[in-house]
């Protein structure tokens, strides 16, 4: 018997809007572990904004996905064979599976502890986690009293950064799409206030809502959003660039913050980074981030999608905001 | 005998370009100084692009000068009369004079040692070359073998932070307009190369001249120019904003850098400041610049006009890039 390894390559790169015919669904052969190797049966794929940026061909943080060549992606799934000592059959295991069900790994893939929820592996304790941790804590170095400003305040970095803060004592404003994205940040992630960018103006609410400015701003989205957060930078601002969702499928590059020349008056600082950078020192955040999980302190939810021909589609629900909470597919 | 006391006063907030119609030259009575104050006659002005800031009624590191009021502005006087300790008619005083023949001082006004060049003074060791020493090794973190890009790098600021890279060993590329201020800066300055951003592509000459990418970008110019610079920033660029010339008297603020995206790739950092939160510190600065000075690692220009009537005509020739070094105006 042979069984099929099913896969979804990049077809073209996207012009503008990411679609599902830009990747191609391929079957070929299971391939075999060679020594110091494992089989691995994917059972979960996590989808992040930046694989937009994946799939261009201009210079990145890391190289693009060649065309042909299976999507790059990280996953959760179960040790099928063993060739590489300390796994065993049924281990589970995460790692840069990409978009795949079979894959072979080496000593990359992270064991996973026996009952660890693979929607909690591939979120708050994966990427997602890291990215916030570090983000909040490293970049934008959170102090006692700062006022924390998040954009994307729903999505899987934005509602851990806010979270952490609140963990810290810090106030913290959100901003998202939608009353049921801003209620859950209030209500549920303990969020002070949340700005819905569908029907307020952003800028304004800000304002508002931080009288004293915005010590620390997590923007996850670029644009204008970027722009109104820093209209109201407090002196001494720290402003950390995470992403530009906004921006990742348009087709030109829109012209960037107008404002970011209040970081002169204001002796601010915008700067970004790249979580690969602190994956060596992903024990600590992990830590921290288990223990407030445990504590009921950080919220978080995954929208999971079904089915492994439904990868591409999945990845879309992330620049239409349709997803709620980490972006997950079951296979 | 009653001499008279000529000042230029702030008569109208610019809308765009400043005019020398946004001034009016007024006579009043020399004021008296009282006990601890001291009177002096002023004898240079010294001019800053981010005047231009000043005479705005938007939110800014200082308050705008009130219309009506005397145009603020550093300049270097003669004590002649002294009610103050320490200060004796005849002593070369500097400071926060204003656009006006005759002030009334305290304290704050500090004494130059006698033989001081006046030109020297409001340049390289005033305001002029503070922000320079400050921002390219505290906010810029100059490191050895940086390479290092300067716009506005003929400017007075520009050229002294060019030349205190040099001095710390590292490559250093200016851009300027002109061949004339090119000409000077790598063959007075000691720059390794300049790029006349009047005739030459200003993006792919970076790319040229700077192949492993740019460490340090200390940009004075803004606009075109900083985009330019961000496209070719290295990993772990810091990226200092001391000014955005390009745009100070643009009527709508233009839109910002396209580029500022890169940051997050490149781990870079993009940092405003205000010279005014360094001076505290300025001994250290000043012994550094003088002895580089004294060696000839420093060389510096003044552009010197004439006539206190020409104060507002002056600080036009700032805008329109006429000035060639420090802009000073002698009374």
């Amino acid at each position: 018997m042979t069984e099929l390894n099913r896969r979804w390559v990049l077809a073209s790169r996207p012009v503008g809007m990411v679609r599902e015919s830009d990747f191609a669904l391929e079957e070929v052969e299971v391939p075999k572990p060679g020594d110091g190797q494992i089989l691995v049966r994917t059972h979960w794929l996590a989808f992040e904004p930046a694989m937009r940026g994946w799939i261009d061909d201009k210079p990145n943080y890391i190289p693009p996905v060649p065309l042909g060549e299976v999507m790059r992606g990280m996953g959760v799934g179960e040790v099928v064979e063993s060739r590489l000592d300390g796994y065993e059959p049924g281990d589970l295991v995460q790692g840069m599976t990409g978009w795949q069900e079979w894959v072979i790994g080496d000593a990359g893939m992270r064991k996973l502890p026996a009952g660890t929820d693979p929607r909690l592996a591939l979120s708050v304790l994966g990427i997602t986690g890291m990215t916030a941790y570090f983000g909040l804590l490293e970049i934008g170095r959170l102090q006692d009293g700062d006022t924390v400003l998040v954009s994307g305040a729903a999505g899987a970095t934005g509602s851990v950064v806010g979270q952490i803060a609140k963990a810290r004592g810090c106030p913290v404003v959100g901003i998202a799409g939608g009353p049921e994205k801003c209620r859950w940040l209030t209500d549920k992630a303990g969020f002070d206030a949340a700005i819905d960018y569908k029907s307020e103006d952003v800028e304004a609410r800000i304002g508002e809502l931080c009288p004293n400015g915005v010590d620390v701003f997590f923007d996850n989205v670029g644009g204008e959003i970027l722009d109104a957060g820093l209209a109201h930078i407090a002196r001494g601002a720290r402003i950390v660039v995470c992403g530009a969702i906004s921006a990742y499928n348009l087709e030109d590059r829109p012209s960037g913050p107008r404002n970011y020349y209040r970081i002169v008056a204001q002796r601010g600082r915008m700067e970004g980074f790249v979580v690969i950078d602190f994956l060596p020192r992903a024990p600590e955040a992990v830590a921290d981030l288990l223990q407030w999980v445990a504590e009921g302190r950080i919220r978080w939810e995954a929208d999971v999608q079904q089915g492994f021909e439904n990868a591409p589609a999945t990845l879309l629900r992330l620049y239409s905001g349709a997803n709620f909470g980490k972006q997950l597919l079951e296979i």
